[in-house]
């Protein structure tokens, strides 16, 4: 197998494919934190000890997940580990790591085991829009599977012990990533002046020990209209309590998303068909194009399309581009690193031609 | 005729014609100040002085001129007043004006006469790219046919008396619009750091005692990197002299213009075809657009025509559209005055269509 050949086909990727809420929720991830009894936590490795780790959880996952496929990070290209980055399947440290590790996933992205990240497995599960229920049930199967093979570092009175406290207990992470253009919208000088409404998601999450992060910061509006919302603290709630928490602000999150898109409709739509019609031009036609603005004009197509103001380009082709337009990927597809310059005409070229412009 | 007859057929404009040059020179204006001898200047008018001057000019041009058509400025909409500014014919001080006055002018707008703007008379002729000789021999041409009806206001020592001294002599002024977008163009950060070419123009002009302008003044970059480079003095030098300073110069400038177009298509091709092809995109969808941001635009496609970066629009469109997205163009052509906003929404669908995008 070359090394090109190691990664997954990115048409398998199960971002690209239907879920619920997918108008407003872009996908859900569902993360477990388990270290091994048997070992040193990794800031207290001894010599060899994290090979010696990697190893046998190597071992542990051919037996417990067979199906899962098994590259060693430190063995591969780096452009080969941003593009594991941006597909959500490796965490950005764990790219970064020198050190013995390993992730296992399947061929469709939806489950990911990194061994010898910040703790000693971390279990991903993902699906694209809301599906807490079904990803619940899925990272049970997973975290059963391996606890069968091995001895995880539990202690009845705090749970699942692990690296960092903010995880130690049931070491589960919830966070759903939602695209929230409409409450983004910053109404213009001279009309109607009202705080965006994404500022009242940040309260109300914060209110129930959630975070709410866009690319840059809390505070700032997130590069493309994402954000991603996600529990906070695991230790002392039941793992039910923490997600039920969590479902009900993304239902409320949903609808007034939805409420605020059929407002701007109302109320702004030239500047809404504008802002659309500006973003498939200008994908279509631009010679360079930086992730940061082909981004802002995918985001404009994603509520376009939602809305029905376009329908020359479908959403899976859409998340297929933010995927690809990556730098990572870009790279990959040249078959070597590119200078930044270089990447923008690269970006250009490539949704020009997925999006069928000359 | 009704007030919407009055005004001319846009298709006749000289200005979507051809003329030399024309890859850098927009249109050369001639104009002629003069004032009667039997007459007060304007600021020593005497009650009804400016109205006897209007019906005597009136009656004077309808003989030396038949072939012009007369309108009364103070008897049009202010909507007919503003298509008359934007297509040259009128100035904005003969816009904005309260007194009696009146325009005279042929059906392709290359002749218009002034009466009783800041003086008596103006004389004005106009073409499509760079025609000094054939514009001063029609110049002269008008100048002898009113000089033959009414009596000039002139002293052997000085030449044509003027209302401002800096027209006094010849009264002649040649201005010259030039698209210089390849001058106007500032490196970028990390490339080779020169001074955008205009700077240099605007020196070598001010040498020769030539005023170059922007729209936002002399040391910024001209919106739409259109320039007026005219002659600033007319006294005691004979108009010959003034006029083939000017044709050197602008010799020089289109020369220098040229090459660094030459110079960007070797070194900077992707930012060229980039801005060109955004130009194309934005103007083909947007569903709202200022004047500033769709003459960027207009100014980036005409330099692409000339380039042959892109053969999907001709360059009089361009400057078709370049008259008819200004203000009192489309409130003439709704029929009614239009607040900004609905400007800017019947602007990008009147490109839109021109262009023939959907």
């Amino acid at each position: 197998m070359t090394a090109r050949d190691a990664l997954p086909d990115l048409k398998a990727l199960w971002l690209l494919g239907q879920g619920r809420e997918q108008d407003v929720v872009i996908s859900t991830r569902m993360r477990l934190a388990r270290n091994l009894s048997d070992f040193h936590f990794k800031s207290r490795f001894r010599t060899g000890e994290a090979q010696r780790l990697e190893v046998a959880l190597r071992e542990a996952l051919a037996e417990a997940a067979p199906d899962l496929r098994y590259l060693r990070m430190h063995e591969l290209q780096p452009t080969q580990r941003d593009v594991l980055f941006e597909r959500l399947l490796v965490s950005a440290e764990h790219v970064a790591d020198a050190s013995p590790r390993g992730v296992a996933f399947s061929e469709d992205g939806t489950t990911s085991v990194l061994v010898n990240e910040e703790d000693h497995l971390r279990l991903q599960v993902f699906a694209a829009g809301l599906e807490l229920p079904r990803l619940g049930t899925a990272i049970d199967a997973l975290d059963d599977r391996l606890a069968g093979r091995v001895s995880y570092a539990f202690l009845e009175r705090y749970g699942y012990l692990t690296s960092c406290p903010t995880n130690t207990g049931t070491g589960l992470r919830v966070s759903v990533m939602l695209h929230l253009p409409a409450l983004s919208f910053r109404r213009e000088a001279g009309t109607r002046a009202a705080e965006p409404g994404i500022v009242r998601v940040h309260k109300a999450a914060q209110r129930l020990g959630l975070t709410v992060r866009g690319t840059h910061g809390e505070s700032s509006r997130a590069e493309g209209d994402f954000y991603q919302i996600s529990n906070q603290v695991t230790l002392g709630r039941p793992p039910e309590q923490a997600v039920s928490d969590l479902q009900e602000v993304l239902n409320q999150v949903v609808q007034y998303e939805r409420h605020s898109r059929q407002i701007l409709m109302e109320d702004d739509r030239i500047r809404l068909e504008d802002v659309v019609w500006r973003g498939w031009a200008i994908l279509r036609h631009a010679r360079r194009i930086t992730s940061r603005e082909a981004l802002a004009h995918l985001s404009a197509l994603r509520l376009g399309v939602w809305l029905k103001l376009i329908d020359a380009v479908t959403v899976p082709t859409l998340q297929e581009l933010m995927v690809r337009m990556r730098p990572g990927h870009l790279q990959h597809e040249a078959g070597r690193e590119l200078a930044p310059a270089e990447r923008d005409a690269l970006r250009a070229t490539l949704i020009r031609e997925r999006l069928g412009a000359k």
